[in-house]
């Protein structure tokens, strides 16, 4: 379905970075779902480029809900929130048309679109269109903490530092801590370490990537699918439409290939009531359906393809090899900036998932006016 | 949509490990796309268990086409693929119901269907349900050789032990060996320690995992959708529809954390009137859009969790903690199975692409009859 | 999706009038629906042709579950139904396969197909088709009534012979009544007139069609979709989905046409807590979204386009005009097996509405195994 | 998936009938599609309001498309077009906000939205809504016209006033007329005739319906797919989407239950190379597949519910009878202002199944910038 999402609930995204307005259309919310501005207004600032460590365009992000919410709640028609692109300078995109940036989706853009793609700043592509994405499910994130949902994500590694893990006995606290937090790390030395690696490759005119980890707890057991929906497969799609984002692990992921079965498998046990695990190496989902423990993801981000350094490329129209040295505003990394994206992400999918299993009203917070 | 996948060619998907008969729907083919019973026999072959690697489980895979095929042509109609399941030992379940497997879907199927579920060898989430999607992608694997896209899944790690990576100036003789090998690696070396590392993991009642990379050649840029249809999450989608797949990474995925972004794009440059890449660390997908490079990715495939070591867990009918010692038969490894069905769902979503980009007939092998 | 139909639950299709079998997969059910094997039998027998106003192909309809139904209830796994086709004679079509049947699909086959299409007995194209779909929606008929929702159509009119309209005093019995006749007319006078039209229309080598209304009863108010997925665009989209449905209309329909809107609205009173209408010229539907009321609708069925009358056409491989006399056994009137079918995909739309509003356990019969 | 609409392009409506803007996304359409602004203005132009038989609330229509188009041409992203609301009397409806206006959508708001729903004018469930529909649409009439597929509608009958049939003799001439003609009548005559009784009607203060009738001529054969997403399904769905459709029909339609299949059948014969038929029974669409001729349905337009003569309801929140009588500004017929819809509607089906068949660039104006 190309740029709308989603089973139950479903997100339409339009836009395109040097067009007068992006914004996304979100649709088939409960009625009755409080709508908190102040709290989209600071997912966004999440979002927000910041200092030294970001690009100089700094948009104020002025979000307006223009249909779809009503007296302070929604109403059950699609919401579509619209952005205003304010802090462009699309001269710096003119000279540079037929140049394919290397790690962009220039050249692929003029293959699907023969020419007529918007050019500036990465038009549809640009990441740009992820702050209409995190100021709409800013709704589903409040609407899910009133359900006891929560989601954090921290940046799990940056060029070789480490953040420290989740402290799983006090996981309530890491998550209120991230969700603050203008840089998502949980180390405080860890978080200065890899601010300084930003800068330092901003001064070398290159960029840095990193790694993305999430957990969303207080999901109940027994939602996802067994096959095409299964947990995973719908959180790595919503994750892979996220720029930037070239892998995607859940549990143990990857270390899997170097285990054994019988360290891999999470023993359950009675917990009073519950059933639990007190291993999660299986990041909360078994044969694609969650099983109450909280879910464990994480998301690889590669380097901002935009560095100053100069690149070999083609010019696409002339079809002969030229380099390329970019000049304008551009991020040294967005890692910092793509986890409010892939919370919001995250969001989604979980609403859609309990939208499916428990219908429609779910969500509501209030159930009748 | 549950048990069916895909935009413009869609796959349906049903039985249980322990029913009479498991199948698949494969629906939004060409008309006049040959049949080769053969090789679907032969992708089949590469999926079953063999020796001592494998489960004793052993099954003919007797599969029938009960429609959409005439005179040796798909006719456009959906194609129902039926297999009987024949070997099964319903008896050997029957003592465990209550009891959740480490590992398995058992707990987490109980939450979602209440105890409605099949419980017999995993029911509905058997790995067993792979065979149809094998059957009815091998059709697809075949028209897509004819349009000279060519797909192929080695096994790139097992415990520690790695294989050689593709040999980009032979991609065509590697892909080739892969698909006639019963056991898909390309170094003869790190496939007879595999091996032992399989039967040495089986003797100790335990089991492994590994990581599997597939390349796609051929495939031409321009296909994908920028957002929430990106090649990325199409495949990644598909990849966890897998049982045991926990990871998935797209080109130098993970490793990108820790590069910067001079080393992780992908120079353009000309080759005659072609747009090509030396490096290919992005997969050869580029703002979700394949850029006509090899696509390649990873998949992390976890131990089995079938083990006959002892292991904690619940009975869930009596909500109190138990140890578990399974019998009957399982695999030690799935990895060297699993590769065909990886090779069978990425055919599904190219397939899939190619017709929404070239519309319903692209992949029809003969025109008019 | 082609031959997959639905929003929260799907049908998925397969088969053709001369393959081996045929049948359907029903996906996204609840677990712990009861199954009625007897009920099944009972839905398909009201399908079947009966005497002389039926074609002499007659089949026992042997349908099994393969898959989706555990010890007499359904699991929450894709419920594949398999139909054998028994009783069919493929010569009689070899001589006509280049003949295109005007009214069938023949001719718009060869130009979708490209000459692949299996052309025997209509193909994927053939009314046997509806068998599957009979089968599987008896599930859902069943599941409906334990939630006191009720289905009913009858034949409203043949060749100008009318029966009586639904009597909203004592629908219940009205509906009990259809849902064991054999000929489902309310009147037993326009019954025998019908019955005598039809033979009459055989005995010319002709055919006849009619009209049938189909009421529901029990859908609570607030199920439906203000635009895309209105009740009527859902239900239409099921009807036209039938063979031979040429026409649907709701409420007073096209009766609108030469109506006041004084005389169109239906006023709301009363009646205790519960809002109602008297009058319900709305068909149970306003904005698209169910009131309470019955829902009421009509579909337009043309006359069996097999007929024995010697009539023009074309030589689709040679290019020429032609005069074809059909022979074989076919229908003089499909109306009274076609209503059951009618029944059967608008309990499918029904379900499909419920499971989206109030979550996929609503349609279960037992809480909890 | 309510709001959203359509398997290979895709349409997303947003916006209430007193919110800020209004608006939809059109998606999935190819790259080099001309813009023409001024087609565009006119279609608008031809759904806005005029004189004594339509509403005071008339409109600018001051539409802008904010995403999608670059340089006058679309570029394969989202199009976005909205449509600020300016002339709303929002205070004309905070008085009768709890009484349910009989043949509106408020009682079945309320049940659905729980009091949620934004009431002013019908909110979400306006026909207002139909502005951005027209709009985006519109894009699509233009590019099929360049494809020489032409669409046209007329209103067949009008309170038992009849319009011409179209003359399939000169049928571009009917539908060259049909698309300047602010009162979408052929023959002048009845024209006056439905204006004097929607005067009259208004006079009243009350309102009519009518019948319309749509052709569309140029789609090959071979369009379509054999059940669920029949063409009839489709346009059907498209059409019961549009506020006050309560009748579908194509070709004789309801007419088919007098007649037998003698008279029903359209005979082929080849005309040169091309196989036609005479008559045109069957509208253009045999087994749900285009043939190649014609494509004819007529759609029931419910009158008006909105009228000034005073009429019992319920206080929904009080829970008791009142009567009600209207105030504000209404439309006495809607009909003449919905065949634009419908030619819109119409229109994004048969885009919608050619994309599916012919692949995403089949719209495409220009191949290559």
């Amino acid at each position: 379905m190309k740029n709308t999402f989603g089973n139950n609930i479903s997100l339409t995204l339009f836009g395109e970075s040097h067009g007068s307005e992006i914004g996304a259309v979100l649709d088939g919310l409960a009625p009755g779902i409080k709508i908190d501005e102040d709290f989209i207004r600071h997912q966004l600032s999440l979002r927000r480029p910041s200092g030294a460590i970001s690009t100089a365009r700094v948009e104020e992000d002025n979000f307006r809900m223009v249909s779809g919410v009503f007296e302070g709640y929604t109403t059950g028609a699609p919401i579509c929130i619209i952005i205003p692109n304010e802090n462009t300078k699309s001269q710096d995109y003119s000279k540079t048309k037929d140049l394919a940036r290397p790690g962009h989706a220039d050249y692929t853009a003029s293959c699907k679109y023969h020419g007529f793609e918007d050019y500036r700043g990465g038009g549809h592509f640009s990441g740009r269109l992820t702050a209409p994405i995190v100021a709409a499910c800013a709704i589903l994130v409040s609407a899910l903490r009133e359900k006891r949902i929560f989601i954090a994500t921290h940046i799990a590694e940056l060029y070789g530092t480490f953040d420290r893990k989740f402290d799983h006995n006090r996981i309530i606290e890491d998550i209120n801590a991230l969700s603050c937090a203008e840089f998502a790390v949980l180390d405080k030395e860890a978080e200065s370490k890899m601010k300084d690696e930003i800068v330092k490759a901003r001064s070398e005119g290159d960029s840095l990537g990193g790694e993305l980890e999430t957990i969303v707890v207080g999901v109940p057991g027994g939602v996802g699918e067994p096959w095409f929906d299964s947990v995973e497969s719908m959180i790595s799609h919503a994750m892979f439409s996220i720029p930037a984002i070239k892998g995607v692990e859940f549990g143990d992921g990857f270390g899997f290939a170097a285990m054994k079965g019988s360290e891999a498998n999470d023993s359950f046990r009675m917990d009073g009531d519950r059933v639990v695990t007190d291993t999660n190496h299986n990041g909360g989902v078994n044969g694609g359906i969650t099983n109450g423990m909280p879910i464990l993801f994480r998301c690889a981000v590669k380097p901002t393809p935009s560095i100053f350094k100069q690149q070999n490329t083609v010019n696409m129209s002339k079809k002969e090899n030229v380099t390329l040295s970019l000049e304008g505003r551009h991020d040294p990394a967005i890692i910092h900036r793509a986890r409010v994206v892939v919370d919001s992400m995250t969001a989604f999918v979980i609403a859609d998932m309990l939208a499916g299993r428990y219908g429609t009203d779910f969500l509501a917070t209030e159930d009748k006016k």
